[in-house]
């Protein structure tokens, strides 16, 4: 048997895909043409319902579980039996763009629907997931659906609240999720054949190359130290230069020192795009400066070396300057790397339709990264116009989005006519 | 005749000077120990209330002019009489100390008093001027009052107002100005014999060393240039190196450049105590930073030559990073020479008093630089406890207090004995 259905070879709906996207859009829409919908916020809650009711017009199933996560599938979930999961996240950074995370989501629902409507008779579910609070931009628990539906959350330290103290129990209700029933809502990983996610790329490469398509080969990791320079806030035209403690002096010796981390190949890339500075008058020399340093990493080892590197540099840029100096961690994500037996199939599916596609790592963290803890994953990415993201001028051509929704849906018939699919599609 | 009347030498009531000060320092306390006493502030009108009351219990005359300094003198207010004027200002910056200004009023109210009590008989009036607003912390207008009395304000280019819109005039007509009265308050520079002011160093260098008292030769011109540093608001994990446009970046190397200009002595002190970063977010390469660069030296051409450095600097550095540039001069403050003449009476003083002194500039703006636009103009410096101004900890030793106002009292007395008196002090 090949998964092949009634009416040759089965297509996206590439009018219904776009008009999803748009009328989604309309859900957290700002005055700057951005959207702002947060994970568990009223704009959240309406793009739920939104997505819902066309599956449920479609004769699908659609339901939410205990994390807040939206399923949809041809039938009721069974957690038991062996499923393929595609999917992203609807939740949006603040005044961000209307693509990164719904592009994956109405795309999975799209191949869930259209295997449905073509009676493609699969021995695997397939599984749309839209994930909770991917970006963690209300209540900072990012990758919140994700660290669910792998089990990977871990215990909670206290009960999860916003940036201003709200807790979520209230607001995951309204979701239709239910704190206290998070088990319910993991995935055995036995059950899991692969997990598969659509997004753009959020950078500039495949903009600016001949290839629409890109295969993903690692997630990097990241790791971002807060470091604090603590000076003497003095007078800036009183005061001596050897008689100086100026932290922001100090700052700016580390952000180039970050820069030439990346620039020297010791990491892929390293940033500094926080600084505040205390008091922060012309006036007066700055007694206290905070730089977040952000460093991405397809490799472990390097990563932790590159944490190593500048908390090195932070300590001797502050002892030449008569600093006081104290680094943290803040965050520290492992890079995941994506199935060679899917990306594979990605290659191919792409290859079927005549689209160049290249092999790239991703610098932004995603769900897959989650998902790759405990399935074999990949990833797909279309282009981002001008490479922006996160912004409301975020953007990619039609072409290019229905592009990648045939390859999630090709990649997704050769992974399920795949042989070795019910040992799962490790090489 | 010599300046001297009945009882001997005369001298300043040390007791009285410090009371005064620790009751001034009342008016504006803030939680932290500071002062917040802006211009023309409920907590500046208590201030000159208090001293008016202390001058009038002791026999003395004062008033307030058209711009709302306050004016102490023996007998009401002659601007056609020849006077020497001895001033500072009674105005703080938010939270800062009980000294900066406060202690330049309060002595030279002392050594009126000193004058009177022992019935010195002078051809030349005395007069102790209270600066209204020399900090410019609630009205930009920074160096109001003496601005007004030099007669140097031109005109104006509107209605002041304070940085939320609110108008000058009625907070001035609370603190018994008048702004339709300015000229009023305006010293013909015929009539004024010279000008001396009293003031804590607000830098480490006389704490740092055996001298107790500063002859100031000059205080410094300044420049402040707003630098807009244009790059791209860019995803920090998914935009390459050489894709990226970082104005935190550019502001960085920015930095080190200006402290560079100061440390290859192109500059007196160079300083950046501003930065702004937008978006400033760990996962966003920042799109704009703006940078506030203060220049200061005592040279007016090497001031000028310093600014134009910084805008090369600027812009190559926004060359190279492929930012764009803007450059805005927000302050500009010329040199002032403090009068040699005045300058060997002030050295004289302290010698006479067993006090070592040496000769500094000034690398912060008093009044005196203002009056030394219509008048032979002199400062004298006391040490600050740690070198720090502008603070709750600001400090001075009581015997570092005494000896400063003592040091007035006797440039004073130099001056006014002085053979060329009749025709100012000019050497």
């Amino acid at each position: 048997m090949t998964p092949m259905g009634s009416g040759g070879e089965p297509d996206i709906d590439g009018e219904r895909l776009l008009r999803r996207l748009r009328e989604l859009s309309a859900f957290g829409r700002t005055a700057e043409g951005g959207i702002t919908r947060p994970g568990f916020s009223e704009a959240g809650r309406q793009a739920d319902a939104f997505l819902i009711d066309q599956a449920r017009r479609a004769n699908l199933h659609a339901e939410v579980d205990a994390a807040g996560n939206v399923l949809f599938g041809r039938a009721a979930i069974d957690r038991t039996r062996p499923a393929l999961l595609l999917g992203s996240h609807l939740d949006t950074v603040v005044n961000g763009g209307w693509l990164d995370g719904a592009y994956g989501v109405v795309s999975a629902l799209e191949v869930v629907q259209v295997l449905a409507e073509r009676h493609i008779d699969l021995d695997c579910d397939v599984v749309a997931i839209a994930f909770a609070n991917e970006e963690g931009a209300l209540f900072p628990q990012a990758f919140w659906g994700s660290m669910v539906a792998a089990g990977l959350l871990g215990s909670l330290p206290g009960p999860p609240a916003d940036h201003e103290g709200r807790p979520l129990a209230p607001a995951l209700a309204l979701a239709g999720g239910d704190l206290d029933a998070l088990p319910s809502a993991v995935w055995p990983p036995p059950s899991v054949r692969g997990y598969l996610e659509l997004h753009i790329e959020q950078g500039p490469i495949l903009d600016a190359g001949p290839e629409r398509i890109g295969i993903v080969d690692a997630i990097t990791g990241r790791a971002v130290l807060a470091v604090d320079l603590i000076g003497e806030a003095a007078h800036a035209g009183t005061t001596p230069l050897n008689a100086r403690a100026d932290a922001l002096l100090g700052a700016a010796h580390l952000v180039i020192a970050t820069r030439e981390l990346a620039a020297q190949g010791l990491c892929h890339v390293a940033s500094v795009g926080h600084l505040q500075v205390e008091p922060n008058s012309a006036n007066t020399l700055a007694g206290h400066a905070r730089l977040l340093v952000d460093l991405r990493d397809a490799d472990a080892a390097r990563l932790t070396k590159a944490e190593d590197t500048v908390r090195d540099q932070a300590g001797s840029i502050a002892a030449r300057l008569g600093l006081g100096v104290r680094c943290r961690r803040m965050v520290r994500s492992e890079p995941a790397a994506m199935d060679a037996g899917i990306r594979r199939h990605i290659a191919g599916s792409a290859a079927a339709l005549g689209l160049a596609a290249r092999v790239m790592s991703s610098g932004a963290g995603h769900d897959a990264q989650i998902m790759a803890g405990i399935t074999p994953t990949g990833m797909i990415f279309v282009p981002s116009i001008g490479g922006v993201s996160h912004v409301p001028q975020e953007d990619t051509a039609p072409a290019d989005l229905l592009a990648g929704a045939r390859v999630l849906l090709g990649a997704t018939l050769r992974l399920l006519a795949c042989p070795d699919r019910r040992n799962g599609y490790r090489p």
